[in-house]
């Protein structure tokens, strides 16, 4: 198939009719929802879909429910035509790019809530956004009901609110997270990178610097305390404006941790400018 | 298949075999969720199931999660062997009954809240109630992803946020809301009125008819709010201790309505003793 040729459909009735004949055909399916601006990180997960399935279905819907209004829902990349080129360059099978009044049409009431892990962290920044992705994540996986579905760990926190509710709701679906892609500087591929200036981007790069070496410190004796101190120093000397949180937590529950007793994560969201960066890796 | 020998299962691994097994043999499958102390309302949804399906599945499933820590879980009638001849007899096919941590498993953190049509009436009486029933019900619906699962209108407001909960998450089911079934003097029945006294059962009736000349008298042009005035008053007369509503709403959204433009429902809910009996008619 032709990079041009990436099959679309727009809403619901289209997607499952196309499932339903690979269904019906016995093949195996998954999914990859992305909001579109699409970089390295998302093909690497249409390649590993197609590793595990022998159909990959894409998603594509920047959904407006996990922006605050203040937030960038308008300026939001947006490029369908190119996003499909990628796609189909990557082994996906079909595109499901709904509008909006296909995902939430006159009358919608309904939203998913995770407690718990949702509430630390993201959840303290921007206290919208799980709910918008818990909902529209649950939507997704249930308009397509694939065998599997995947997701960056680069939205780590995201990737833990997503296996949690699948398993709560008990959606017949494996989630699946997978290693966050980055630059040759080590800067993990986001869409809004798009966004940095020139000197935004050579600034940018130290985020990840600092996490690594402050994950060698901690494993060469420095307490948590003091490394996510220092950490958020080191982040405001580079020209980070704002850092919102620079954290080692359980890398299961997210709660905060004293030692080292339990895997571990290392979060981090800072600004530069009017664009906010997040990474995280494992202590 | 005799009444004692219904097959039972207990846990979703279970349950998704058995319906593996009869959608492999192409069979269509309904499912009837509920708690329990069966009654011929109950069963009516189990024939209504079979005429729709080849297959019927009932739940049987207490959830604390619909009941607040002064109501009546623990008191719930529980019967499950009575309740399995019972289905067995009108042609169920399956009987689901998972224990709590076989649906609430250390760690659970989801919630499903259906918001608008879920916000007055019961909403406002049991402010925990209909969270807990869109949670399970979500649950229910996705471990056995029938093709439709049936509701009494005896709870009709639950009906509205239920289809409106499969709806909004694109579970792929239609939901079938099914008439109240009554006793001879015209109670709704009720797994609640179990707990009723002799005297209590007496009064009971009057629910019913105190709703049947209400409407009557809409029809014969009395306005809305007179009527629903003269409602409480005609039960506090005849015995009902506490009237939490009774209410003309519109139909469909359960909005206040003041004329008859659109399908109305007259909705009530009332105190007998310890017991809370509710019903609802058409206008």
């Amino acid at each position: 198939m032709s990079a041009s040729r990436l099959p679309v459909v727009r809403d619901v009735a289209g997607l499952r009719a196309a499932v339903a004949a690979w269904r019906g055909g016995g093949q195996s399916l998954a999914l990859v929802p992305t909001m579109g601006a699409l970089h390295e990180g998302h093909l690497s997960l249409v390649r590993a879909a197609k590793a595990r399935a022998s159909r990959v279905v894409a998603s594509l819907f920047v959904n407006p429910k996990q922006f605050a209004p203040h937030e960038d829902f308008e300026r939001y990349p947006r490029d369908e035509a190119s996003d499909a080129a990628l796609l189909a360059g990557a082994g996906c099978d079909l595109l499901y790019a709904p509008g909006r009044a296909a995902m939430y049409p006159d009358g919608f009431a309904t939203n998913v809530i995770v407690s718990n892990v949702s509430t630390p962290l993201e959840g303290e920044f921007r206290p919208h956004f799980f709910g918008g992705v818990a909902t529209v994540v649950a939507k997704l996986l249930l308009q397509c009901l694939p065998d599997c579905a995947l997701f960056g760990e680069k939205d780590y926190q995201q990737l833990l609110v997503i296996k949690r509710l699948a398993r709560d709701l008990d959606v017949p679906v494996e989630i699946v997270g997978r290693p966050t892609v980055r630059e040759a500087d080590g800067l993990a591929m986001s869409s809004r990178n798009f966004y940095l200036t020139a000197d935004e981007r050579r600034i940018a790069a130290q985020l990840n610097v600092i996490m690594r070496e402050s994950i060698a410190a901690i494993r060469a004796g420095s307490t948590i305390a003091d490394t996510e101190q220092s950490g958020k120093q080191r982040l405001a000397a580079a020209g980070f404006a704002i850092v919102d949180y620079f954290a080692v937590r359980d890398a299961d529950t997210l709660a905060e941790t004293v030692d080292l007793s339990r895997p571990a994560r290392l979060l981090a969201a800072a600004w530069l400018g009017k664009t906010r960066l997040i990474d995280n890796m494992a202590v």
